[in-house]
């Protein structure tokens, strides 16, 4: 039996390997390294001492799912985390190869590394820290691991509306959120919801040359500039109708919590934004915007000629990538129909919109009072000696949503990234630190839940 | 001697090898191609008789002159084509691969066909036909072809500047142009001008996760939007400040004649456009939008994510490709300046915009009162049975005021394509009774020229 040191260390190094594997979700050529990736899952909850592991197929990459029911009497968590990645492009940016994992200053460099490789370990990982201690867990213990969750989610959706049984549990643990400030522990009450789709406009049958048929020919990449700005204004107010009726302001306590959170928005804006300015709403915080309020924002336009030099070209057509991040108590349902009746409203002279859906997720807000939340707060203040304090996420972990509808359990989102991870983008890190802390806090949490 | 009509046939032979290179001037792989290109087109012109040919090599690609100087005392014409072709994607629209020529329904189908290896190939065959039928020309010509008419014309600009003398002539011929229905012979008097460049707008430092930064970062797509509609409104106006002040009214002679043209407003909407409306300014004829009205277009936006499925990125920085096509009495250098300033003046909070100017050409408008026009409208009422007509185009021809300027000459712009030829679009076609009726109609032109 090594030491707890020797064995977060050697945690570390199987985590490596698992970083190496491009287990890109939503890139169909990434299937085998999905299927090599979910191995490398399923055999680590086997070495954590579950007596049952399972790989379940049910959309395009396969849930890892793994139990330990030994502990009688006891409650039954369910632990969350997933094992795909974002692209990891633009290439050019990444100082270390994204799949080849590097150490420096403290941190671990690669796609994947904070969200949510690196998390997810810490939660295999204190199990099997427990399980070799102890010969046993202080709790019942239901893993489930999906490889979807950048690319929709298909599959967990589908099984846990099926499997609620097999699923039961008292709570669920995901570890894919942040902590607010570099050792400060933070529990995550809400999240917004996303709906992600395609705007596809259609102009002309077929590319046209810009100078025969320019001023008389509509243009589907302007058409979109026109749909874009008639539905966000220059404040970031956004302009569907209807879409602010169900946006619920944060309680005053809430508020009130955050505006004693450690916060610089200089710093908030020269290092992690790097922009001029921070933009959206005038009125509204920071935490206000990105926690509290729903977005609409364009992610890439395809269309048209964009290689090197001059093409001069009017497309025949072009679609942009959007999604909307939904807050308590926005409707995805509700969200797409407002948005199509949006785009046919203000889809200019000549071109034919089509809005098509790609996947959504409801907005999650959870009440802190309860006895999960409580110990979770505790064990991480145990451990980083800092009172831990509840924040929001403006991302969106559609498992919240599900487990709270279909299992009627409530989830704890305990959270060990930091705001600079650089999650989504080029040099995504994890903190080492934050990875051996993250164990010690998940062995507290699940010796308290057990006490 | 073979009769003219099996020299024709064989020239479309010649043609089809010709189509068959993939010259495509602004994509730095096909050098090679270019230079294939450019060797083949000089060995025509020896082949037609020049007794001087040479590449000419000043910028990235060459530009092929040939001469034959033996009728004394005739006028000297300076016979202009370009062996360059656009980029050929969207590919999958194509019905037969772009650059595997297959004529159906006697149209030949390949990038460059009509713009312009057709139309070049028209002016070398015509010339090679009468050197073989006479031994001699009944004019002195000068044949200057280049290789990057598709990508700003670089070399001919510096050349054309640099050796006036080495060039003088009574009059130029470009062959680059389209008849404006079929069997109508047309000459193009007026060209729109055009400036290219790129609309470089950064924001964050880096991609950034649009559920964490969503509502109070910047998103360059946007901004790229924001600005597009803050530069043309819904109508089609451009909004840079002073850009119509030297637009020039087409005299009410020409508003007339356009008037009388053949010409269905819903089978152009139907047939060419292919798209629900006609869009541009209200109150402007097609005739004007296209031929005596300025343009704005955007042609491509690069940045953000644009694969399959979702990825949800707000990018750094994003690049719009955009173009304004000028008629005359604009000048590119102001309108690059106007549109800075416009573009400075609308560029919203958070981000920065940058314009780089990558090629631009003066509009050009010429005065058909003389006689190298009226023999060229002559020669093809002869030809095709019709009294030829005057038009405008709406695309940019830069060589046209390259020669007045530093030549002194005026062009005369002798055009066979069809308007439904889909230049710069997949399936781009050259109706192949006129690749033949051209040759003759050239022909006519020269003997006329040397009575």
């Amino acid at each position: 039996m090594p030491d707890i040191e020797s064995f977060k260390k050697q945690a570390l190094d199987e985590l490596i390997e698992l970083l190496k594997i491009p287990s890109i979700s939503t890139l169909p050529e990434h299937e085998p390294d999905m299927r090599k990736a979910a191995d490398t899952v399923e055999a680590a909850l086997l070495r954590a001492g579950m007596t049952r592991t399972e790989q379940i197929h049910r959309a395009n990459h396969p849930l890892v799912y793994g139990e330990w029911l030994g502990a009688s009497g006891k409650p039954t968590l369910l632990l969350y985390g997933h094992y795909d990645v974002q692209p990891a492009d633009p290439l050019d940016e990444w100082k270390s190869p994204p799949f080849e994992p590097e150490i420096r200053d403290n941190n671990i460099y690669a796609r994947g590394a904070t969200d949510d490789k690196g998390q997810t370990w810490i939660l295999v990982k204190a199990v099997e820290w427990l399980m070799k201690r102890d010969g046993k867990l202080p709790i019942n213990i239901k893993f489930l691991i999906e490889g979807e969750e950048e690319c929709g989610g298909e599959a967990i959706e589908a099984y846990v509306a099926e499997k609620p049984a097999q699923l039961a549990a008292d709570a669920a643990i995901i570890c894919d959120s942040e902590m607010f400030a570099p050792g400060l522990p933070s529990i995550c009450i809400g999240l917004r919801g996303i709906v992600y789709g395609e705007l596809h406009v259609e102009a002309a049958r077929q590319d046209l040359h810009s100078g025969v048929y320019g001023g008389a020919a509509p243009n589907p990449i302007m058409a979109i500039a026109e749909i874009l700005t008639a539905l966000k204004d220059k404040d970031g107010h956004i302009l569907i109708p209807g879409f602010y009726d169900r946006v619920v302001k944060p309680a005053p306590a809430e508020a009130e919590a955050w505006a004693s959170l450690p916060f610089d928005e200089k710093e908030y804006l020269e290092k992690e934004i790097g922009a001029t300015a921070i933009t959206g709403e005038p009125g509204f915080s920071v935490f206000d915007k990105t926690w509290a309020r729903p977005t609409f924002e364009v992610h890439g336009i395809r269309g048209g000629f964009v290689g090197e030099g001059a093409k001069t070209v009017i497309p025949a057509r072009a679609v942009a990538k959007i999604s909307m991040r939904l807050v308590a108590d926005q409707r995805p349902d509700e969200a797409i129909s407002q948005l199509k009746s949006a785009i046919a409203a203000v889809t200019p002279k000549g071109v034919k919109a089509e809005y098509k859906f790609l996947h959504g997720a409801g907005p999650s807000l959870v009440n802190p009072d309860n006895k999960f939340i409580h110990e979770s707060a505790l064990a991480m203040e145990e451990v980083f000696g800092k009172k831990t304090v509840y924040i929001r996420s403006g991302g969106s972990i559609p498992i919240v949503g599900l487990f709270d509808t279909h299992l009627g359990i409530p989830s704890v989102l305990m959270g060990f990234g930091l705001p600079d991870d650089n999650l989504h983008s080029p040099n995504e890190k994890f903190h080492v630190p934050n990875f051996y802390n993250g164990i010690d806090a998940v062995i507290r949490y699940l010796e308290r839940l057990g006490a």
